[in-house]
């Protein structure tokens, strides 16, 4: 028997919308919610589960053997606004079923285990992958404006600070995630055992032009920000598609001032993203970027490092444990990169890190159409499971 | 003497920014604050001032042959968000200063006088223009969204419709404004008396794409409703600049969905303005935009109508009161048309209008850096006292 879809479903309660689609923003009462529900399924498999100052969720399970490392099983239980089911709330839910699982099983582990539920791995004002980072001690505390939208929610830096977890007892940290490309989906393929997750690099991209009455000022004389904007970003579009296939550029905010139907916009702030694996693809693209923007001459911009996340490789034996376990259950499988970023990225930092994909189906995620078919959740639950076995089995 | 500036002045004093630019909102404290003080001031010449239900100042002044028709002289006392403190304010300050020189002066008019300062000229939820329209009886009950805009600061359209005034005792409708455009200070030129006013139409453009995760989208699967929507800007904004130096393109407000830094934009929704004084101009200009947005295949486009105001005409006579009192005042005058739209408009769906226009210096407005010397603030007072005189003349 396997639960999964039960698990997520019942996490699912929380945060969905009349449309179909799920929002639970960091710190949102949507969140606490589904954050209170996996803390009490956790404490039904026989966790001891609690919440730390961040409100991620953390459910823990002593092995046989104390002098063994702990196995961590995370994922996220926030999402975008207007996002789906599956992204960050399966790999929780997947860890919850492990542990049911060996509770039904009437099995030990060797080795302790840890299944954590992250706060704020979405984009959020306090950074992404915000729980996750505070567990691993990578938040600084002088990030700009951070202690300013901590104090929004209730908590200080000294809080997030004392999250900080020692990783100098644990063995290594395994997660289960939704692909969210359509590779296994356009493949057909029931498993994948990630390879590593590519950077993610944010620039602020200002224009800075001259707001003006928009009846009265030529088309010849003016400093339109928001056009300018729109150059910029049509060019880089053409340039990224250009450089390499695999390279991907996305502008997902964009402010503009004054914001006036009948002001010429003086001032517009975007955020600039760009992923790939390699470093000097990035480079090579966010280069051609200030070409372009350089030879706009009707405003100045002003493009600033937001966010530069390298990219991070999962550890070759537990993609190998995850792999041969795919095999052995007779799930068709293939070794694939992550396009998106996940908390297993600052987990990397502290300790070796594996992860499991199920298809996206479409390879949509992030909107409303994000879907996996209960089948493949299954398949991907039995995949960590059997990993967490194996695993055990090792020192 | 001429106190024009002292009164523009103490109107000044409310919704100041910081940074030296002006917010006053529709209905906003501010708002609310300046047009007291105009009430106040309107007392001190003699008036018999008051406010009516959204929040236009009216104050009124008999005169000796109750037979003849009342002159209004108005404009508004509402900014855009971090204008100046010139545009809407002088126009009323002007109208007070010609009251404050008939005390002075101790004449007395043959026609009835009335100053109002307008509430609500610039663009904001219950359409621009919506003090003077709800005044000129314009304002339609039935317009989407109205009444429930209305709830949200305490009114009905009811309250609205009972600020509709009858015209059929008004001879005609005057109003001073600064120029917004830079023709007047180009050409060094004191006094524009205005010819007409341009059309402005506004359409609601949506591009509907498909929001999907920023870094698993390869770029080729994508449909990027900002990428789209940056093409049709480009696009339009050069066709506009083809087809007539007087045709002016705005794109002052955008929005996206879901507007998250890691989320390809599904939906992104944009006002395109443009002003032309001739019908066939912004036709053509409309149907090359239909034809740019159904050349971008990877999204589709809605394009609706939100707002239509035709071109108005100033009425010939008074063009040529306030032509000839700049030229008696040996001022530097030209007949200039106006590329904004103003309380006027609406006006003159009811009776005569005249403007008399002042230079905006670099033709800035809409900003903080809107600047209009007191010098030739003065003078615009001085010409509309004389047209006043002038008209008041004639039956």
């Amino acid at each position: 028997m396997n639960c999964v879809n039960e698990i997520l479903a019942a996490i699912g309660k929380a945060g969905k919308n009349p449309d179909g689609s799920y929002t639970r923003a960091c710190f949102s009462r949507e969140y606490k919610e589904a954050a209170e529900t996996a803390k009490e399924l956790m404490r039904e498999q026989g966790l001891e589960a609690s919440m730390d100052a961040v409100w991620n969720v953390r459910g823990g399970l002593g092995g046989s053997e104390p002098g063994l490392g702990t196995i961590i099983i995370g994922s996220h239980l926030d999402t975008v606004p207007g996002g789906g089911l599956y992204d960050g709330a399966f790999g929780v839910a997947a860890g919850i079923e492990a542990a049911r699982r060996l509770k039904e099983e009437g099995r030990a582990l060797r080795h302790s285990l840890e299944i954590w539920g992250f706060n704020g791995e979405e984009s959020n004002p306090f950074g992404g992958t915000f729980g996750s980072r505070a567990v691993c001690g990578l938040v600084d505390p002088a990030q700009p404006g951070l202690a300013e939208a901590l104090a929004g929610v209730g908590l200080t830096t000294d809080d997030v600070l004392a999250c900080a977890k020692d990783f100098s007892g644990v063995k290594c940290y395994l997660e289960a995630h939704i692909e969210q490309g359509d590779r296994l989906y356009r493949d057909g393929l029931d498993i994948g055992a990630v390879s590593g997750i590519v950077s993610v690099i944010r620039y602020r991209v200002t224009a800075i032009g001259q707001a003006n009455h928009a009846g009265t000022t030529a088309m010849k004389d003016r400093s339109d920000a928001l056009v300018a904007m729109s150059k910029l970003i049509v060019e880089a579009e053409k340039s990224c598609r250009g450089i390499d296939d695999a390279l991907v550029f996305t502008v997902g905010t964009l402010s503009l001032e004054p914001g006036s139907e009948n002001v010429i916009p003086g001032r517009v702030s975007c955020c600039f993203e760009f992923r790939h694996m390699d470093r000097r693809v990035t480079d090579l693209f966010l280069e051609r970027i200030r070409e372009i923007a350089s030879g706009i001459k009707t405003v100045s911009f002003d493009i600033s490092p937001m966010v530069d996340k390298g990219s991070v490789k999962c550890d070759p034996r537990l993609i190998s444990v995850i792999d041969r376990a795919a095999e052995d259950l007779g799930y068709s499988h293939a070794v694939v990169p992550s396009g998106a970023g996940h908390d297993a990225n600052p987990m990397a930092h502290r300790v070796p890190i594996g992860m499991v994909f199920v298809p996206s189906e479409g390879g949509f995620s992030h909107c409303g159409e994000e879907y996996t078919k209960p089948e493949d959740l299954r398949k991907g639950a039995d995949v960590l499971y059997r990993a967490l076995l194996t695993l055990d089995e090792e020192e």
